[in-house]
């Protein structure tokens, strides 16, 4: 099933995506629970309810404004740094100046704040060059938390996962770099592009799919998710251990190689720049930077 | 004024305590809006609104069970590492290794997740030896923001403080330099004893106050927040520079001298140590370790 939230004559709605993909059919939700996207379908799936009823006729998904699936999430969204080995090296230099870049290390986990996020075809506001001038992309898997829990076993953590979602876990390099902790650099205004929808996890297996990542049509990142240097069982152990997660808990899941601060010379985003990210299985978002 | 949130016959109320601090009075909040604390309190000042109305006769506030002012905030805590001169050198051989503890430096943000945040007397869970043995203590001013706002200058910022209050930012050592980021070593469960109340801005100058600390009843920390790297100012500026702070946003201001890694030999918290952090003019946390 394939859950989207979306703007129709100026209401939010949460909706099924039709097989096809050319649909949306909201589900019968009151206005309160609406406002915190597909939210609610997770917290009623996880509580064992049925699914609320799907009130009205379908729409054409290209006449309705598609938001993040989670507008809002509940809480700062987690992140995974360093997490595919290509990439690791491709900035050993600089972000991970610090890392043991073998698979012995730790994960690296922070996080961005809920209110950065917006949906999978809005803008991107560049902050101004005096705020910073190196605004990179990171094309990233999300995992969408269901069942909540705390010491997650790694055997059980494939259990958790409600579903997964596609996220642009953009960055300012120089901000990142100079305050060492990175949630900053990480959580300007509209940095956190998602979406287009959730996908459950009874429909693709976010350990085994494909992360891409385009800048003006131009292939920059291609990345199987096997190729992760922590796996998604193994980041939901770590990150669950002593924190209780919960369902809505949003983790990305790092970045494959061919970031922009890995080529040489490195090449920022600059206005006007139209990135993609589509992940096999989930689907694709595609945002303007302004 | 004081905002404490606090429990009685198991619902939660909002209420102002009286100047003696015997005394606290509910607010008429609906349960929904008493659910989130001040936050409500917060948002009705900052809208300019008056304070709600008084309901009912004021309990001896030793009757009651006070909790977090912001029982679970709207977002993650932003914290701050270093900002203590004498506090960056203690610990420069280990969790400021690669810091430049010279005042040229930029600050150091991080955050805490909001369900780790418990009220003044509750206890803190350790998360046991398996998971980290080397739990360490962290007294902080904490600011809590009114106005939000973005791109906020310093000549402006304490115009968006709404208030103050204490926070113990309880820290796993070993989950924090291992992970290289700090928000899962400081995001265990439990890992934010925070209260007793929000004084507001205009009965004391956060800029200029004490922090001290005692385990046990031994003094640990004593320190001026005139001492401060960053002081709350810059702090407001650098943080909300590209990301907007919003109403109920809470700052932790780094801690002084004296924590437990930074002693020779280190001495971690152990089960039943009792930790008290007080502020002057803000008021006191104490909280056993269990």
């Amino acid at each position: 099933m394939r859950i989207a939230t979306f703007k129709l004559n100026g209401q939010r709605h949460v909706g099924q995506v039709s097989a096809d993909g050319k649909h949306v059919t909201a589900f019968a939700l009151t206005e309160d629970q609406a406002h915190h996207g597909a939210q609610p379908i997770i917290d009623a799936l996880v509580a064992g309810h049925a699914l609320p009823e799907l009130a009205g006729t379908p729409h054409d998904i290209t006449h309705v404004h598609l938001e993040a699936p989670l507008p809002v999430p509940r809480r700062n969204v987690w992140c995974v740094g360093r997490n595919y080995h290509a990439h690791a090296k491709e900035l050993q230099a600089s972000v991970f100046k610090d890392s043991n870049t073998d698979t012995k290390a730790w994960p690296i986990v922070f996080t961005k704040v809920p209110e950065c996020v917006v949906g999978p075809k809005d803008d991107v506001h560049l902050p101004g060059a005096a705020i910073s001038d190196q605004i990179d992309y990171e094309a990233e898997l999300a995992v969408v938390i269901g069942k909540g829990g705390k010491n997650i076993s790694h055997a059980d953590a494939m259990s958790h996962v409600f579903g997964y979602t596609v996220v642009n876990d953009v960055t300012a390099r120089d901000v990142q770099m100079r305050h060492q902790q990175w949630d900053m650099g990480k959580s300007f205004d509209t940095f956190c592009p998602m979406g287009p929808w959730i996908v459950t996890a009874d429909e693709v297996d976010g350990r085994n799919t494909r992360v891409r990542c385009w800048v003006n049509g131009e292939l920059r990142q291609d990345g199987p998710t096997e190729n992760m240097i922590f796996d998604i069982p193994t980041l939901i152990e770590t990150i669950s251990r002593g924190i209780t997660l919960y369902p809505g808990d949003i983790i990305a899941t790092g970045t494959p190689a061919g970031v922009g601060m890995g080529l040489t010379p490195p090449r920022y985003i600059a206005k006007g720049d139209v990135i993609r990210v589509e992940i096999d299985g989930v689907g694709s978002i595609e945002n303007r930077f302004v």
